[in-house]
């Protein structure tokens, strides 16, 4: 056992439990991941025991943070409900902290993300950004001021629920019109599926890749087809671009950010999204001419930015 | 003179300067008023400091805040550009601080109806708002864990603009569809004349409030017909209500207030305005049911906030 | 004075008053017409007073039928408002007999109109009709198995206030989306306007009728055009007569009428608008292929059927 | 066998044959059922025959009226056709007549519950009435004065096709935004499925009732829901009932009722159902304000409504 102290973080997605040892300038020691009992909340937490025991043989641990994609309370204590992972009214730090044996900070996956892009990742020298992890969901995180924003009841920056079109598409929160209908890589995929259904000559090599069977046809394909510079798929891309660029002009007509991070799988087609976003977001911003903007910056932590920024987050309360 | 140390709070609008005295609990120890000279830079300037002169005879003043229409930059020194006060990259904080020989702070005026809302008004109980300040235009204020929000620029909080409506009406910042062409008074006066426009005998009470000219018809001539029971002015209150309560629940996405405070003309109609916005908001809001939500309420301090809110920053910068 | 028996009809526009002794048969045997003093409902009556007795100079009159652009009451007895002539729950009736001393019949123009067309024109071989008078709005007459359509409070047959788009646009009567928006003399000009105001070289001709002022153009400059063949006039009827047909098939959804008698001004384009109109309904008909359909009939009375209606109807009533 | 004399009323649905003795004043002396052939017509008329004799075994019986869901020609005589029961201009009423060996009344379902809620049910008081049927579609029955209405080809009140969105949802008549595509039980249980597959919280007791299979959630589910206290089946019985209102706002301006009667399974939510309908129905209505308004009432006779209406029309043909 090494005398480093660090902090772990562990990112409990719906498939996976990411885990891994980070020390206070971000740098991941050791890493491990398992899969997730998403049905069943009481092994969710023995996994995450399991994982964690492993990651602590061969370190000292301090604290443990966990991301992980839910409504949390103001206090970090209490998750009020996730989606994916059967909680409702979960005191989720203090179980965990029992099973753990060590003290427990628990924070939403997209804040933590933004966390960790802010300590260690594309935002190291902004004050106030905005970081939009494009999924299957839009997850928001926004800090301020060098404070992560958590809101009264701690639900802030579900920035994926602002409604930027009026009766528009029935999203999984329940309410219509969405920005994550229109700005997510599920939209970006049912956009393609339905131009393969069309039939149009366009489709041809998007057709290809699912092997014609428009179900079958992910968002990978699409940006797969869109590197190789296929026009249909390079459109759907600048299509989706357009729709985040001109939902964060709406965003920063509220927060102001000086940098916007983009994150998340869908972010991996590069210049293919971020140059339309960030082209509509201009074309957008109110009062654009006579002030300053803000920039746009790719993630650079990938998928371990959750996992990285609940360890600190961990290491910061803990400290 | 007295030896009360105070603040003097100045809001310069584009038809009035108001000036008060405010004590370090927010009382009105005097006050005045001022035509705007809104075409001339510099003249606004001098009656700024004759307004601040006559105020000052009877008062030891320490400081004075000034709240103005206008997208001030993030250190308080510059107005980036003023709708309706002809000021582009103006260093009005400098000009202010020579001409008046006291240290000035400068702060929008919506920003400033919050921070007075907060400090003394609907506020005082909560360390999360939001305030919507309903006059012709929505300006917009809010307050993080007691902290006024400014963002990385300068120009947050600019709520108005927020896009509600793709492709929707021309604002009158350029863009189409933000949120205050559908939920200001412009909004209520523009339905509540294509109502007279049309004819139709709904609009008779209307009708006579603006002696048959359509043109006339001003937005408190709606809210007193509605106050009165009119069904026409209480349903065009309502729909505005409804379309300010669907904005607010995608400012809670991002936001997550504890309290939203309902001030400005418009919100003089009271229950009319502020139960089809509490019911809108509801409806519409990101996992209601699974989590805590706003509280709305009335502004208290009227058309006083701004200055008592600017006055309040003067004392905090100089204290 | 000869012994004929007969009836007086008299048709009370917002500009003229038009009077006519009709017999058993339908047949005008005098006629004549004066301005209409729309804003003194005294007035009103007094020149429809001195009409009658003008035209019952030469005549043995019976009674009098009344058609005039109002809501009227069930009993025929009351006006509950009419849009043009200052009336609000006006005893008209009873005013009107006191003032010609002969049985009065009041009924509503477009009602009136349809009776006549039933009786004496288009539609003597109907028993279930409709009609449509297309004019500056939309007026609606219903026949059903030979009684005309008075619904439980007299105001049935208001066609042009079926709503046909969901928060379209504003209508007369205050609300959103009426028929009458989209299928109407108004509408054709809206359009033809809008199309001259876009400069499209689609709008030459149009643009030569008004002198280069849209303003100025007029829906018999665009029926003009039309007949002439200029291709945009030509699209700008078809269009309208598409929106009537459409509303046809929803009324005949409810009504299920054989027969569809077009009259107004807007119908003198004649085929130009008739056969898309009944292109169409058959279109949209519901149940088409499996049921019989609607003929469809250009009114044969033009203006003066409302006269005559009225006039008939009162000579049911006094006999 | 007494000496009682009275009609057969029979429903013939898509599934059950029910059928019932009914007296002069509408009193059901005998009921039973059968299931329908649906695929079979002759089968169809051979279980009438059934039911006929065993109902008649201990009555007097005059004649029998015939309830189906169908087009049927004025005369009374012809199915044009039916969705659910195989007919195509099939001499419906000869054939009957032949195997029941009595006159025989055949008429649409919806016009027979209306006609029996006018008789005998929650529409005595009044003459003019509109009874919409919302179950799988919208059925419309329209009495005028006191008559049933049929319109010239025996198809009106076809209600449920009145188009209310231009390029709407397609419907089962073959045509696109038909009314009953937003306002019947169909669109209810489209959108309760909607909101379940989305995955929402609030959608976690309708998701319950259908064991997680949204295909599976019926509208009693979600009428059941609503009662029990649920607030999104609430507010999506409220969705229904503003397209309801909306939609009849319509019907009056063409039918002008004193009446409105909901019934079919959807009505059962009550006021959950009627009040919002109510509602939007006086917010749509054309020149509310300036006229007296129809009632809503709730139909009092369930799902014996056609087969009482029917036997009573059967009655009046054969007294």
């Amino acid at each position: 056992m090494t005398s480093l102290r660090a902090t772990i973080g562990l990112d409990i997605g719906g498939t996976k439990i990411s885990g891994g040892v980070i020390d206070a300038k971000g740098v991941i020691l050791a890493q491990s991941r398992r899969d997730t009992p998403a049905h069943d909340p009481a092994a969710i937490i023995s996994e995450a025991a399991n994982l964690t025991r492993e990651l602590s043989a061969e370190h000292k641990i301090d604290a443990v943070g966990v991301a992980c994609a839910a409504f949390i309370d103001r206090s970090g204590s209490t998750v009020y409900f996730s989606p994916n992972l059967a909680w409702r009214d979960e005191p989720l730090r203090e179980r965990l902290e029992a099973a753990l044996q060590l003290p427990v900070t628990i924070e939403n996956d997209a804040n933590a993300a933004a966390w960790g892009e802010f300590r260690f990742g594309a935002a190291v020298d902004a004050a106030d950004m905005v970081m939009l992890t494009v999924g299957t969901g839009i997850g928001g995180g926004v800090v301020l001021d060098g404070v992560l924003l958590h809101g009264a009841f701690g639900v802030a920056a579900e920035l994926g629920h602002m409604r930027v079109v009026p009766g528009g598409f029935r999203c999984g929160c329940g309410n219509r019109g969405c920005w994550e209908m229109y700005a997510s890589g599920t939209a970006l995929v049912r956009e393609a599926q339905e131009l393969v259904v069309s039939g149009s000559p366009l489709a041809a090599r998007l057709g290809e890749l699912c092997g014609g069977d428009p179900g079958a046809l992910s968002g990978p394909d699409v940006t797969r087809a869109a590197v190789e510079g296929d026009p249909a798929a390079v459109e759907l891309l600048a299509d989706l671009g357009v729709w985040i660029g001109e939902g964060l002009a709406s965003v920063a007509a509220i927060l102001d950010p000086e940098l916007i991070v983009l994150g998340g799988g869908v972010s991996e087609a590069g210049a293919l999204l971020i140059d339309p976003a960030a082209g509509a977001f201009h074309r957008n911003l109110t009062g654009r001419g006579y002030r300053p903007e803000a920039r746009f910056a790719l993630a650079s932590l990938g998928n371990d930015a959750g996992m990285i920024g609940a360890a600190n987050l961990a290491a910061q309360v803990d400290g």
